[in-house]
């Protein structure tokens, strides 16, 4: 067995984490103080203070789970459109390799970074542990504090070789730990063959055999930069087969209502199109025959209606 | 609605097109004249006037519908022959991701330029259209113009934001339009989601969120370069697993015809290593003993004859 | 069938190989002095003489059928675990593209290298050829040398148009030849639909529809580097969704062995995890607890009987 | 000398210009309907209609010699600011290798645009020629219309092989007749070491020893594209060590009033700044003391009216 | 005037720096509360202890500027080998464009973060701001607080356009604040052509006509990455003509020390192989000859003698 | 001094090389079996029996030094035209790193092969050394043997990081071993600074502070791949500011005399285009004029003869 243990430790995680005298959740900013990067319980509330939603006990914004539900049915373009309206020109990311296209990936952002090695801080960090009584931080305590409904995201900037946050064993308890909510990382997997049979939607840079090392793990749901996205713990992340967005707390019910408009909208005008009655323009965007606009508006009407019962079915 | 309007229209597309005066169809060239580059019915006839089939009421080629069927069944490296042989080197691109790979693409060319949006230019186009009452031309002006067996081949620089052509609301008007003709564009795509749900095969640089902007139609099945081929409209297009082939007319029926001799040439050759009695080379490309050879002209003279009257079954 | 054959020739291959004073197997050593690197008999035997399996009738160690057999199940993972400790870090390629990604090929190297064609030298090699009553050396020469469990390892410097070492007929017979044992090639290969169509692993860098030539085959079975790895000839190759281990023969038992200890230890972790009672770190890499710690070591004692019991079935 | 001759007409250039019966200049929209794209002396007018300078006798906007002079002065970034306001926000390109850095270029666009050789584009192109009597059109025909104060502009799609618009005799040429003027090429040059003695500014996209063939000249002084930009001829051209801006004729004159602030506004920075007793913030981008803001304010209009009796000497 | 206000002001820098209620130095960590990411005093303090030397005012371990002196002769492989024996392998970045190749880079890190602007996260910024009764954080607030001998570390996440920290004006500030230490940016610079005639080394990823815009500054003197290397405040920075070292204060002592003999070695090398008599493996690395190496000893000892008796002339 | 030493120790380098009982010069077939891949002085001799040239003592043909020092004046172009007409269409390598841009590089190819490191080869190697008392082959084993007019032209497989062939001490010592002949590596080189200041060309991929390790040598005057072309010992090699010409030795008289004549042919071209009298197409590729012609016969006349003369000064 000496093989297997030599096999996983090869990875060297560090930074430790308040376990001692915490309780649990772990991510108590008392605690955490030890981390290189520290963002408190109030610096988290602060920042995330337009959404209104719950928080999870972490302090991160808690999209609620019908929504959550509800986003499945997105794709980049509709949130696209909601945030640009609202000034977010910064919520997307692409590039990935993509472990199950045609998967929508949906749920809310657990933040990681890391940062190359350095013995210097790391001996630093170390002796700090051991002060305090405490363990390093690994790529393994983070996972092991992630919730039902999280996306794992990682910022391991762009890192191939010894960049591999999880091979198939831990992407499995991920998969079961936040019921498939999925995994972006800014860097990469291992064990592709084996991660390919388990049903979880995974966003990643590269594939390579080693496993994670020369990096220590700097801070856990703060605010991370994937590609050019700043990403905030408990951001909607949405990824389909071009990329990943991440959208704040804040504009989600707006852009699922937006997105139930859209959806009829496409619904009606493929629907006209398959009349082969119509030229393009003459439907879409908007239909010139004001007849026809009038036909698309008891349309979206009618359909809206069907939606909201079919939600709320009493 | 206005949020669906919006989405659409912040896709700047421009130019205009003779539609006022101007009978069908509707690139009449003394209408089109405000584009900023014209070729004319004329110009069109004498560039393609090596095509003895039939045109098409823009004036393009028309490849025969039986021919294009034949199509179905070649594979760049068949085209690669005999466009070699006929000093054809440039008729190639690749590079492209493709929607359905394993669904062959063919149909005949129709092109459509853009070039970077210049306001200066711009303007002065506005004010001639203006001037004889025509629209702008965009994207959906040239969409509406395809015709049943077109490809849309579609020059944007290689632009990947701003530079999508379709979503999956035009992509599935222009699998109506074109009866699952096909896409090739030199720049990217968006709903890439919705256009996987759509069975025609497509083949673009990239795909992005962002709608079509930034950018002015300036021609419409005028010459146009894709990579490092230059596409003339009418041109038949072919598309595998590796790219695309730009076929001029005239050089379509010999390609098929040799074609059959390629395909009945790898079914004798994969028959003959299936019995495991030979070496390649025994065998591949051409058998090196007479017996082999002569049993090889016999069955190409048999598998053509049953060919030739599978397709005219009298 | 003119077409067909000029096809096929325009593909330059060179280099000859004694055929006529040399008794099967071809590349006898006295006879193979005409390529432009050799690689001895002797040689090869000094070079891998830390294999203490067979040889194949070429001299390259014959890894035996049933490790071959149980290396299907390998992940590029777990050869990278053994290779490391064993201070082999150069023997991994990646970057390729994957014909069957999900089918893991296994085989034993049949390596072939190609220079840039060079005319005073294919020249000298031409005349030396004559003198000797010699064929030229073509890569279909290669290909008929391929034995049963080979996977055909060709160097061909990453070149992509004219650098195709097969089209579908030659891929065609390689599977039969080598019973479906994989291709990997740093150059290209044309006919990709209709190598889709066969079912043998293939990793290559591009497609392309150009015939291979500008080139000249310069060695057969020596030692040739693909990528940062320097292949030897009986290498067992190992291919997975990620890319390709080049295993020295020497250590091919060990690390199959130690892969059944992987394997079960991999699935015991994500049962554990399907319970949903464990933190990550609790059960993977080595469980925390040492009831577990028994737990676990008493399932790999039972399972790793099972699986010998079931191959060796008395 | 057979070997000189042979050398230079392997550069295949074609397409043909009315001679024969054409007065001088040379591209009378008239004659020079045998190009691909023709855009006639009207359509040059019209499109450029927001020019007020004179002509150059080939249709395309004269930007005056002293303001030729005074933009020798200009960098990108004041080019920037202008056309940013004016909605010009297309007008730069970089990524070019440069001849001369820290020479600044200037002058007057003189476009030239080729496509990929396509051989039956090129048999009737040739035959319309012969027809009216005509010559081919190859880069020499280009580069024999150059004015004093042009710079030789040319689309050649990026091309490295075969895409070479000069060596060191045309570019020799090319800096006589337009007095120093320059070269962007969106395609290659030759005898890099033959130019590097040469005076004149060039950007290319590489070197390579090929002459260019493979081509055909498809237009001059059309509307062409370099990168994503959409350049029209008699735009003023300015190159420094980041990149080339293509500035519309009608913004040049307030272009560089508002360089000659810019200028002084750096001087007095930096005159500030090398007193060393200033923040950064406290002097730029505007100071904020009001004091320094009246200096700054008498600094300029001193400044400003030195320069206007400098260039009006009376 | 407004001209140049407005080129300015389009740089849109943020996050705010308490100013109001706090002495100099500017960065009091009860001051800085209000950055997105801080690292107080004792943090900076912490995880620099190894350092020995003096400390800046800010916090940074002085490095003594007799040191500084001294490094101006290292080159990149001489803290290579130092480093590589204290185990830090990562601190070494490349890539750059440089701005004056063979001037040497030396000074003290002060580091900057930006991330991508997010509109909500800025509107709390903001906020917190107003009600402290601060101004916003800019990049000309981090350039103002840099002393003598610094190098100006920032990273921009590798952006192009919009990712420009100087131009002309505050790279010539930042040469006056630093008596001309130097600027590396994981991003990029604009007005090159004015930087270019300013004595003071830059490394750079690209050149842009843009100004900064689209980001937020999330840190000052916090720890940063720049490339693949972790640095923190107060590294020393060693730039050549390859990349740059960032070296960490507790080694640079013996760094230097090493130097010397690493200098005297080469030039007794290169002495002895002008000699001419010498094969390079009788002298380099090692003499192979007693003789030699007693000669080597002695002429060590002396001139390391002569080399501290010219830095201490009593 | 351990330090030092441990410094240039990292650098692994492998295979060993016949001394002990072998007689001056040190390649002797007999003795330097032990390389990976040999090639024997008679197969040099048959492969290179083209050259009419005399032989170095190690086997190489001879270019003699008064064409070497008429190849100085050769750019890349001239190379290109007569190896063309040769039928060599792969003797050319570009995308260097250029040392001395300008700097003409000129000499006979002495060639090195490395191979990824391989520990089981490398065994077989270092017991078969020991075997016959022989010491390792190293990158010092093979600059030991280079001679007055040699370029270095090694294959490191476009490796940057460890795959640095020299320092600038190595490279002192090849300046001078060479006699300022030159280096060309498909690989990397450190002390950039220093090698900057030694006054001979260098071509490489990329500079690191890295020493040269994890690779093996294994070959030393075999034919080798740099690019795409393969290279034989004792090639003509140049350089210029584009890239680097491998040239067969029995090419170089012709080249060198049409050499002569294109440079007097651009010489007359420059001055006829100076007179300003003329269009290009007049003058260039070939007068138009009869006239012109018969001047350029008599002027091409009278300067060869003047070459000639200069020369051989009787």
């Amino acid at each position: 067995m000496t093989g297997i243990i030599k096999r996983i430790c090869t990875g060297v995680e560090i930074f430790f984490l308040g376990v001692a005298g915490c309780a649990v959740p772990l991510l108590l900013p008392d605690c955490a103080h030890a981390q290189l990067f520290t963002f408190s319980r109030q610096e988290l509330a602060d920042y995330t203070a337009q959404s209104s939603f719950d928080r999870l006990p972490d302090g991160r914004p808690k999209v609620p789970d019908d929504l959550l539900e509800r986003a499945r049915d997105l794709s980049s373009e509709e949130v696209w459109a909601v945030l640009q309206e609202k000034g977010f020109n910064n919520q997307y990311a692409d590039g990935f390799q993509i472990l199950h296209p045609g998967k929508t990936m949906v749920g809310r952002a657990f933040t990681v970074q890391f940062m190359p090695l350095r013995a210097d801080v790391d001996d630093v960090a170390e002796a700090k542990a051991k002060q305090h009584g405490l363990q390093r931080l690994t790529n393994q305590t983070a996972i092991d504090m992630l919730q039902p409904g999280d996306v794992l995201v990682v910022d391991l900037f762009g890192k191939k070789v010894d960049g591999t946050i999880v091979g198939d064993n831990l992407f499995y308890y991920t998969m079961q730990a936040t019921r498939q909510g999925g995994l972006v990382v800014d860097g990469s997997v291992r064990d592709l063959d084996g991660m390919a049979e388990i049903d979880m939607p995974a966003y990643f840079r590269a594939a390579d055999p080693t496993p994670i090392g020369n990096v220590m793990l700097t801070g856990i749901n703060i605010p991370i930069r994937i590609g050019a996205v700043t990403v905030m713990p408990g951001d909607l992340v949405v990824g389909d087969r071009e990329g990943v967005y991440f959208v704040p707390p804040q504009v989600v019910k707006e852009l699922l209502d937006r997105a139930d408009e859209i959806h009829i909208h496409d619904e009606w005008t493929k629907k006209k199109f398959a009349e082969g009655k119509y030229k393009s323009s003459e439907i879409y965007g908007s239909p010139t025959d004001p007849k026809l606009q009038q036909e698309y508006r008891e349309y979206l009407k009618k359909r809206l209606e069907e939606i909201r019962k079919q939600r709320n079915p009493q």
